[in-house]
């Protein structure tokens, strides 16, 4: 039998790891990596060092496939991202089928939690379903960018009692948010901030939270977002990507 | 200068403490136990296995505080909450004025995320806001119950490019949850998921999640809700208290 390890490795840090993560990382035999796009060298490096970090006296090999781009501009998102997984799918299924041996452990490291806008559990039960590929895999959750974000800032992500909402930009820019007194929001390119009617709205705002490039603007958002919208764009350019997010708490 | 640590410590299974928490641990001096209720000594366990399991030579105390108990029926539950914490704090002040040195760091066992459903965070910030009481504080993400219960049942917590709610059994029994595809409800007292009217509504439900104790039940809500009401009452008899969660996904 094939299994494979989906692995979360946390925001950034490589302190985020958790000891069944690291646990997961020293039985995997083989790391197929996926990454690309302009922050694909960076992300590449950050996974090897964990790797180096942690994985002790056994040895391990790295295949890199090529990473469907998502089709932008043509179809709605959500069928942009099915296609996209479409694509993904038929990758995997050539990794698995090619690239791991019977009674070897393959790892995804995943950014964050693999449960969190990621789809690599999605594709792997979609595989599964299929049943054109044979395996058992595990999910190892990992500490996203927004709890590391709520960490940095020394904030609650909710209210007493009150609800919290984990949405992209492009459905707080649409004005697809509920009424829960808090959201974060996640996977922004389009400073949807600016569209939050109220100004006495706090924000916590970071991007690369937990590494050393780490930025982190809080406050009322009439007196911030200027801030936050002139930071993001200099940190895009500076570093070639940008990762961030931000909690929005209702006054 | 006083110091203190906010160390979100997982879920359950020791394994999901993160390299950043266990270094947490071995800054500490002195641990301030808070629980109460039945579930108490099996938590007081379960902090005192992680600390034998990952502190290295090092000697470290442990004081254990009452820990108010929320007054229940009169007041609405905001109300209630910041009463007990008001409570809260003024025990948390006592116990950094004379259980803690100069120089000393305390740290707070949370579990899960000291950012999701805790008030610890919330308190050490009033009392810094008081200025009555002079320390500096950090806070460590964990795992919650609620990634636990992602990754165990394999499954992600948003839909593509939806939104992902997390609330309370009490908001979902009032009917006040938003549209969000994917709703996360945490603290049921209640089986709230009884009042979710769709019967065709996915649950992915799981108790004590991470633990020797774990149960899971996933399936269509009008299949399994006697299931999961029947299963969460005789677990709440066996064992004496429940810490469940789950996750809704519209169809």
């Amino acid at each position: 039998m094939k299994t494979l390890s989906v692995i979360g490795i946390g925001a950034g840090d490589p302190d985020y790891l958790t000891m069944q993560a690291v646990k997961a990382l020293n039985r995997v035999d083989v790391f197929f990596l996926m990454d690309k796009g302009p922050a694909k060298s960076k992300l590449m490096d950050l996974r090897r060092e964990i790797c180096q970090r942690y994985i002790v006296d056994r040895t391990y090999r790295f295949v890199e496939a090529y990473s469907p781009e998502r089709q932008r501009g043509e179809l709605d998102y959500a069928a942009s991202v099915e296609e996209l997984n479409r694509a993904k799918q038929a990758t995997f299924e050539r990794l698995i089928n090619d690239e791991l041996s019977d009674g070897e452990c393959a790892g995804f490291l995943v950014w964050g939690d693999p449960a969190l806008y990621d789809s690599t559990v999605r594709i792997l039960q979609a595989i599964v379903d299929a049943g054109r590929c044979a395996f058992e895999f595990e999910v190892i959750p990992g500490i996203t960018s927004v709890q590391a974000l709520a960490a940095r800032h020394k904030v609650a992500l909710n209210d007493i009692g009150g609800s919290l909402e984990i949405t992209t930009g492009r459905r707080l820019a649409a004005g697809q948010v509920g009424d829960a007194s808090s959201v974060v929001v996640m996977l922004d390119a389009e400073d949807a901030y600016r569209q939050v009617s109220d100004p006495d709205t706090h924000i916590y705002w970071g991007a690369y939270v937990g590494t050393p490039d780490e930025i982190l603007i809080a406050g009322r958002l009439g007196d911030v977002a200027d801030d936050i919208e002139a930071t993001r764009k200099a940190a895009r350019q500076a570093n070639g990507w940008i990762m961030d997010s931000y909690l929005l708490r209702k006054p």
